[in-house]
């Protein structure tokens, strides 16, 4: 987390990065609609006017939360996908380190996925593209599974992509880092079922 | 949906069923903050006093919202609990049912998941409170599969449990009424997926 240090103290680097992890704190504490882009400079101990060498508006800074938050991800969907493993094992390691860094990023996740609507104009239109992109990148991931012939007969892909974003999206609703259980172990746990999701999940009742 | 009619119009009879409904659609529609009072009397048909011969205040009328949705949904859980089948079949037909009961009240279970946070006091605990008894009732339901063997070894219940809740719960924000696929479909691949999660969740990596 972002430490209060004086305007003039230490160098006088680029606070973009504090600025945003100030942001995502204050957010998730107060709330968008109540925090000030004053309370986001206090945190990192700079004016108000400082901040605006940044951002434009607390919504542009919310838009920054956003594209940081998207960038990472993406990031993390390209090293899995570039790994040299059968696809359901692939999807294993994405299922379980998205999972963990949802749980080492709660509150921006949390932030993410409530406060999307504060976002308007191009902004907003934005959240919708990428959201078909996730989307698409997950249901690509689980067609390459089916293509290996490792999916449950029958999974239907749409229906599977939305069940995995609803379990990971869902982990923000519960999941306290001073509850029991570590992060990796939820994270197995997470991936495990995910693969049987897919794996699995479309046996017939009278099985 | 209510239909507005004249207050002096047809029987006399006990608005309140009307009231919720017409309350929902409303809170889905212009969110809870925005909706009044006035608004849900305009859509019965009704003075705006005349909603205050059934309810207190706009939270008593949310209220009434969760409180109506809880009875429904445990009834649910009452009559599937009562059914002679293997523990695992009743989990089946379990999410089946809540997943169509889910879709059939989509507009109820956005406001359920969403407005939560705007009951206060006592109704914010009871709230808390019946958010524990699902857990439990479906921890109950899981641990039931693992006592007749059914379950994946080293199935976690409460991690299972929480996984059914978030698949279920996002249901709210993906679904569309107008959408590809039928609500019997959704339920049925959900039912399928969410058995698949619990019988063989969590099988070993070296498999």
């Amino acid at each position: 987390m972002a430490t209060p240090v004086g305007e003039r103290g230490g160098a006088r680097r680029n606070r973009s990065a504090e600025l945003l992890e100030a942001a995502i704190h204050l957010f998730h504490e107060k709330g968008y609609a109540s925090a000030s882009i004053e309370d986001v400079a206090a945190v990192i101990g700079v004016r108000k006017g400082s901040v605006y060498h940044y951002i434009d508006s607390k919504e542009d800074l919310l838009a920054r939360i956003f594209e940081q938050s998207d960038r990472q991800s993406f990031a993390l969907m390209e090293e899995i996908g570039a790994l040299e493993l059968p696809a359901l094992e692939r999807l294993r390691v994405f299922a379980r380190t998205w999972t963990l860094w949802y749980l080492a990023n709660i509150e921006r996740a949390a932030v993410y996925l409530r406060d999307w609507n504060h976002l308007t104009g191009a902004r907003r239109e934005r959240v919708r593209m990428v959201r078909r992109e996730y989307l698409q990148r997950v249901a690509a991931m689980i067609e390459a599974v089916k293509e290996e012939g490792d999916a449950a007969p029958g999974l239907e892909t749409r229906y599977a992509a939305f069940f995995l974003f609803s379990v990971i999206n869902g982990l923000v609703s519960w999941y306290r880092r001073d509850g029991a259980g570590s992060a990796e172990q939820i994270a197995e746990a997470y991936a495990e079922m995910i693969v049987a999701t897919v794996a699995a999940g479309a046996r017939s009742a009278g099985e």
